[in-house]
C-alpha cells in the first residue's frame, strides 16, 4: 500500500518528495514524506514515518517512530500519536466538539492514539477521544467515545465487536475453548484461568444449579457482587486485580469475558448459569456483550480495596514483566 | 347458612331430619343429618358434623370432628376429609381421572383433605390430589393438582394466588414489612427472618450490588444454589431446614417468599438484586409467584444434606412446639 | 325445561308437590314447590315462582315475583332476589368469603340478584357481590365482583363481554351503526346520541386528526379528561348525567362504548382516533373493553359536579320516564 | 363410586329406590333409580343404567344402555344421550342460550351426547352443542361448542387439549414416534401413515429444505394447499378421504397431527419445515394445537371433491369394517 | 486547527499560498488560500475565509463571509454557503443523486448550508439537501434530508438528536425545567412559555387526568388537533404562529418539545399525560423523539389559516426584532 | 462536477494539469489527469478518463475506459476497476484487512469494481470485495461485503435496499405491477415472468389458499424447496436456471423477488400465500428483503442440477444475447 521505495533515500536521511513540503526541521531518521503532503513547522515526527501523498500535519502534534499516515489525512493540533500506529486513507481527526467558524475553544480537545494502534480507512475520530495501545478502528467507523486498549471497534457510532489477539485477529474469532460439559474445571490458554461448569438440575419445576463454596470455588469468597441493567454496548472491568480471585458466573442471559495474562488474550462466553470462570489475581478482565437481561454474579476473595485495583494497561503490563522477572 | 338448630337434637345424639336418610351406625355425637341427605352404611362421620340438604356420603369415606358438608355435596369412595374442614355447596370430588360408564378403575385415586381446609362452594376436585391442611379453594375452582397447607387458589385450572395468614385473609394482603431503603437489615415478625437491603450502586454502565459475606449475610455459606427458569404458576420450596440457614436473593426478576414459623406466617416480595432474607432454621419457607424472568440466588450454611429437611408441615409443627416446650 | 303444569294447581294457590317440603308461609300465590324441594320457615317467596326439585331454600331469604329457581340450587341466608330472575341449575351462591368450618362471620355477606337478572347453569356467585337487573351470568361463570345492570359476564373469573340489548343477546352482536366515512356526523338509534368523523389526515410524517370547538363539537367544552392505564377486563362509566354533554374520542388504541337512553342500547367501537361520539344528558354510558394502549379522551360541557351524576340505573329509568311524561 | 347393588333387584327388572319416583315406565330391564332421583313420566331410559341419588330427569329425554348418571345431574327436555356414556356427579346441561325467567324459546336447543362419550364432575355443557363419540370432557370444564369425537376438552371455556387414544389416556400421552433425524420415511402404528423427514441444510444465508416430488412423495400431488392465521384454539381437519391422498409439511411454527385408521389413533407433532407425514386415503386426520405463526403446507393427490370427504366419524368406521369384511 | 497566520498576509488583502492555486478573481479580502488548494475561476468567496490544504472549489460555487473550509473538503457545482460556516476537514458534499460515469443530469442539484452552520469532519452530505442556519452535522455523519435550523444530527443515516441552545451545546444537555409535581404552572426560560401540571387521579381501575378549559388551559381552545403514528426518527411543526396559541398534552407515549423565543430555546419533555406545555404566539416550536406510541394532543386558540404560520425561521428572526423594535 | 474541458487537450492526447503529476507511460488518449493528482509509474488507465485534484493512483493498479475518479480517491495496490465506473470524492478503499504500520500482508487484497458501477461520495470499501456491474454504492456506506450486480447498498454496515432498474433509480421505486385481486395470473415487463393470485378462502378458522399443479402451476413441479430463517439483510438467488422454472409463494412473512430477463429488471413483493411468482428459464432471479418470520416456497420443474445455474451475471447476458441471435 505505501509507494515503491525512492531510489534516492537512505536509512539516515529524510526522504521528502519533491512535490512535497516539509516544515519541520523536527523528523527522525528514514522519514518520508510525498507528494502534496505538508509538514508545518512546529511538528515532531519519529524515525521510519511514512507521510503519504495529500497528508496535512499541524505544528501542535508529536507522532512516534514507525507510523504510518495514509493519503488524505490531517493530523490536528493536539494529537499525539505512539509508535507503530497506523493511520488509514482519509481518516479524518477532529479537535472541537461543537466547531463554529472562526470561533475557537479556549484549548482544543486532545487526542491521544496508543503505540500499535490502527485506525481505518475513512474512520471519523472525535475530538478528545484516547485510542488504546493496539486497539483497532474498524474503516469507516465514526469513534466517539475512547477505545480500550486491543479493543475492536466498527459502525456509526462505533461499538465494540471484539478484542485483538496474539494476531491481529478478534480474539474471540479463535478456536474457543468451550466449558466442559460435565461437573467440572478445565484449564484454558490464558494463565491460571479456568473454566467450570456447576452441578445443574432440571424439571418440570424448573432448573437449579449448585456450587459448595470450598469444593467448586477456588478460593474463600468474601464479597459478592451483582452486575445488571448494563446497556449492550457498554463494556465494563478494563482492569486487573493485584492479590484478588474473581469467579464469574453469569446467572441470567449472556456476556462474554476477555481474559488476559499479559502475554495472550481469548474470550469466553458465559450463557448458562452453570458456568463459571475463575481469573486469578493479575489477570486483565474485560466484560462485554452482555445481552439486555444478563445478570453477572462475581465472587471475589477480597473485599474492596481501590488499591487492589490496576486499570492502566501499561502499568499492568509493567507489572507483568516485573513478576517474571523476578 | 347452616339450618336453624332443631328444637329436638341434644349435643350426645346424632340428628337425622325425618325426610334424610342415614344408614351408617358411625356418626359422632352431635352430628345432624339433614332432609334428602343420603349416608351410606359403610361411612365413618365424626363428632359435631353438619351434613345438609341433598348431601350423599359414600360407604368408603372418613369425615373428622366438626366437619360441614353444604348441600348438594356428595363424597365417594375413597375420600378422607380431616376434622374441622368446610366444604362448600355444590363443590364436587371425583375419584376416577378417565371415567367411562361401567368400566372401573382397579383402584379407585383417593382424595384427601386435611384438617382445617375449606373447600369453596361449586369447587372440582380432581382425583387424587391431596389438599393441605388450611388450604382454601376458591368458589368455583377446579383444582387438578394437590394443593400445599394454608395454600390459597382460585381458577380453571386452580393456580395458588396466596397462603392463609394467621387468619383466614391471605398473609400477603396484610401490612407488608418492605426492605429496608438503605444498605442494612430488619427485623420481621416472623420468627428471626431479617429482611436486608445490600449494597447498591447505579450509573450509566448499569448497577452493581455488592454484599460482604462475614459483614452482610448472617452466617458463612458453604454452598450457593440459582434456581431459574421456573414456569410461573410453579411453587419451590415447601419445607424447612433443621439446621441450616438461607439468604435468598432475586438477582433477576421478582419472586415472593412465603416464610412461617410454626406460629404465624408472612408474605415478601424479593423485586431487586438488592433485597436479601434471612431464613433461619426451622423456617417452613416457600417461593413462587416467580417471574418469566427470575433467577432466585440461595446461600446456604450447609451442604446438602436430605436429613436436614424437613417436608412435611404436621412434622414441622411438632418440632417447633418440641422446641417450644424445652 | 320447567316440569309440565301438574293437574291439580290453581292459580290463586300454592301448589307443593308430595315429596316436597315447604316450611314457609310466605309463598306467593301460583307457586310451585317440586320434588326433594325445601324451603325453610323464614323464606318469602312472592307469587308465580318455580322451585324446582332438589332445591334449598334457607330463612333470611327474600325472592321476588315470577322467578325460576331450576334444580340443584341453594338460596342462603342474606340473599335478595327481584322479580323475573331466572336461576339456572346447580348454580351455586355464597356468603362467606374466607369460610372455616364452624366460624362464623359477624354477618353474612349479602348478595342482591336485580330484576330480570339471569344467573347461568352452575354459575357460582361469590359473596357480596351485586347482579344488576337483567344482566345475564354465563353458565359456568365465577362471578367475583358486581355485575352492572344489563350486563353479560362469562368465564373464570367472570369478566363482561357484552350488554345484553333489548333483546336477550349482546347489544354489540346486532348490527352495528358505522361511523362515517368522511368528515362529519350520524344519528343513531339512541337518543339523540352521535357518532362523528373527524378531519384527518396521514402523509410519511405521521398522522393528524383535527376538530373545530364549535363548528365539530356539539356544545362548548369547559373541561377534558383522559382516562388511560386501564386494565383490559375494566369497565368505566356506567352513569349519566342530567346536564353534562360528553364528547368521546379514543387516541389511542380502541375502546366500546355502550350508550343507552332507557328505551334502548347499542355498542360503538372507538377504533381511530377520527372518531368522536356525543353523548349527550341523560345517556347511560359505559366504556369498556379497553385495549392496553387506550387513551380516551373526554371533553365535557360542563366542569365537575357530583349532584350531575346519576350513578343507580333504576334511578334513571325513572328520571327517564318522568321525563317522557311531561 | 356407584352405590352398593341392593340385593332385591334382579338382572330383568328395574330397580327403583324407596326414597326414590320413576314416573316413567319407559326404563330397560336392570336399570336402578336411586334415593331422591326422580324420572318424569316421559322419559326412556334403556337398560343397565344407573341413575344415582339427586338425579332429575325430564320428560323430552332420551338415554341410551349402560348410561351412568352420578348425583346431582339434571337431564333436561331435548336432550339426547348414547349407550355407555358417563355423566360425572354435579354435570349440569343447559337448553336456553339467553334464559329469561318465564320467557321460553319456540323450541329447546337440543344436545347430543355420542355413546361412550364421558362427561366430567360438575362440567357444564351449554346449549345445542354435541359430544362426539368417546369424547371426555374434564371435570370443570365449560363446554361452548361442540366436541369432536374422542376429542379431550378441558377449562373454561373448554379447549381441545388431546385426543383419546386407543385406551381412555390421550393419544399424544402415549409414547411418541419420532420421525427419522436423517432424510427418509419410517413407518407408524397407524395404517399406512408414514412419517418422513427431508432434505435439508442450514447456513448462515438461512435454512433449505428440499423434497423431490417423485421420490420423496409418496404419490403424484395434483393440488396443493396452505392453511394458516389459525387460531391457536382451533381444530381443523375431523374428516377422511375416500380416495385422496395427502402429505402434510409445517412450514412455518407448528402443528400436532392425529392420524385414525378406525383402529387406533396417534399424535403426531410438526415441528420443522423438514418434517412430513403422510396420511394415505380412509385415515381419519385432525390438526390442531397450531402455533400462532404455523402455516400448513398440504400436498392432495386428487382435485377438489366434496364426495371424497368422510365427515362423519360413525360412517369412517362403518366403511373401514365394510373394507376389512371384504 | 487553522494554519498559523501567514507572515505577510494583510487584511485587506487575499493571500495564496506558493504551492496554492486560485484562478478566481472574485475572493473576498482577507481571505486565505492554502498549499495544494484549487480555486476554480468562476467560484466566488466573500472576506475573510479560511480555504485549507487540500481543498478543491468548482465554478458554481458561492461561498460567504468568514467561512472555513477544512483539509480535503471539495466543493461542487450548485454548492451555496452562508456566513460565518464551517466545513470540517474531508467532509464531502455531493451534486447527483444517481451518478453514472460520463452521465450527467440536466441540472445539478443545489445543496445549500444556512449562515452559521457547521458541518462536521468527514460528513457526507446528500445531493439536494439544505442544511438550516446554526444546524451542526456531527462528524462523521451521512445526511440523507434537509437540516432544520439549528437542529443537530448524527449518525448513518443522519437523524436530529437535539438542536442547538444558546451556546453551540444541545439545548437539551442544560439544566432542564421539571414540570410542577402538584397540579399548577411554572414560567420557563423561553417568553412566556409556560409548563403546566394538570390534576390526574389513579386507581385500580385505571388513571385520569382532567383539566378545565378557563381554568387551565390559558385561552379559549377554538380546535384540537391529534398527531400519532410519528415515525420516531420523524420532526413535527419547525414553525412559530402569529397570532395563534397552542397547548400541547402528550397523552399517550412521549415526545420532545424545542420552544425558542428568537432569543433562546430549550427542550421540554412531554412524558406522561399530566403534563402540559404552553406556547404563546411568536414562539417557534419543534416536536420530535416521538416514542412509538405517542399521541400528542394540541389545544389552539385559532382556527387553521395559512397565513398565522410563519415557517422560515429568519423570517421568524426578522418579526421577532421587529417586534421588539417597537 | 467535473472541472471545464481546458481548452489545449485534444482527444487523442492524455491531458495533464500543470500542477499534476503522471509518472505512467500507461494512460489512454483523451484521459485527464488534474491538478495535485499522482499517478505512479505502473498504474494502467483506459481511454478517456478523469482524475480530479488530489488523487493518488498507486502502481498495481488497473481502470478501464471513461472512469471518473472524482477528488480525494486514491486507488490502492490491488485494485481493478471496469469500464464506465464513478467513483465520488473522497471514497475510500482499503486493502489490508487488519491494517498494523510497517507489518504488511502476504498478498494485499484484491478489490474488484465491475463495469458501469458507481461509488459513493465518502463511501468505505473494506479490502477483498467485489462491486459488481451496474451496482450503486450509496454515499457514506461502509461496504463490508460483496456487492452484487445492479444492487444499491447504503448505510455502515452497508445493506442492499434495492436493485438499480434501467433507469438509475432503484427497480423498486418504479410503478410496481401488483398481483391480482382475484384468482388467475398476469404478465409483467419481464419476459415471460407472471404474477399468479391463487384461490384463498378465509373464515374464523382460519385461512386456506389452494392451487391445482397443472391449473394453477404453469409446468410440471418435480421438486419443491422451503426457504426460511434468512436474516433480514440477506440476499438469496442471484443466479438463472438454464432450464428449469420456478414459481415462488412467501407462505410465510413476506420477501421481495426482483427479477431480470437480460434486458430490464423489476422488483415484486410476495407478501401473502395467495401470491406466486412464476420464473422461467433464463431468468435472473434475486430474493430479498425477508421478513424475520419469512418462508419461501419454491416449485421447480427440474431436480437439481448444479450444471442448470449461471451464477455469473455477465455470463447470463452473454446466453441471452446469443439466445437473441438465434
Amino acid at each position: 500500500m505505501q509507494p515503491a521505495d525512492p531510489s534516492g533515500v537512505t536509512e539516515t536521511a529524510v526522504f521528502v518528495h519533491s512535490l512535497g513540503l516539509c516544515e519541520s526541521p523536527n523528523v527522525g531518521k528514514g522519514s518520508r514524506i510525498w507528494a502534496f503532503a505538508h509538514v508545518l513547522a512546529g511538528a515532531r515526527l519519529g524515525e521510519d514515518c511514512n507521510v503519504c501523498d495529500h497528508v496535512f500535519i499541524e505544528n501542535d502534534v508529536v507522532v512516534g517512530d514507525r507510523v504510518t499516515v495514509k493519503c488524505g489525512v490531517q493530523l490536528w493540533d493536539g494529537l499525539r500519536v505512539g509508535n507503530d500506529v497506523f493511520i488509514g486513507p482519509n481518516a479524518t481527526f477532529t479537535n472541537d466538539r461543537f466547531p463554529r467558524s472562526k470561533q475557537y475553544p479556549e484549548q482544543f480537545a486532545q487526542t491521544i492514539v496508543g503505540h500499535g494502534a490502527s485506525i481505518g480507512a475513512n474512520a471519523t475520530i472525535l475530538p478528545g477521544v484516547s485510542i488504546g495501545q493496539h486497539a483497532m478502528v474498524g474503516a469507516g467507523a465514526v469513534v466517539t467515545r475512547s477505545v480500550p486498549p486491543y479493543a475492536i471497534v466498527v459502525g456509526n457510532p462505533a461499538r465494540i465487536v471484539g478484542y485483538a489477539g496474539d494476531r491481529p485477529e478478534p480474539a474471540g474469532s479463535q478456536e474457543a475453548i468451550a466449558p466442559p460439559t460435565k461437573p467440572g474445571s478445565i484449564r484454558t490458554a490464558i494463565g491460571n484461568v479456568t473454566l467450570h461448569r456447576m452441578n445443574h438440575y432440571k424439571d418440570v419445576r424448573g432448573s437449579l444449579s449448585v456450587g459448595e463454596f470450598q469444593r467448586d470455588i477456588p478460593f474463600e469468597a468474601k464479597r459478592y457482587f451483582l452486575v445488571y441493567d448494563v446497556p449492550s454496548a457498554e463494556t465494563r472491568g478494563e482492569h486487573a486485580h493485584r492479590e484478588c480471585h474473581q469467579f464469574l458466573i453469569c446467572v441470567s442471559g449472556s456476556c462474554a469475558v476477555v481474559a488476559d495474562d499479559g502475554r495472550s488474550r481469548q474470550e469466553f462466553l458465559l450463557d448458562a448459569p452453570s458456568i463459571g470462570i475463575h481469573l486469578p489475581p493479575m489477570t486483565w478482565g474485560i466484560q462485554y456483550k452482555y445481552s439486555s437481561d444478563a445478570v453477572l454474579l462475581v465472587l471475589a476473595s477480597h473485599l474492596y480495596s481501590a488499591a487492589d485495583y490496576v486499570r492502566d494497561y501499561t502499568e499492568f503490563l509493567t507489572l507483568i514483566r516485573a513478576s517474571d522477572a523476578r
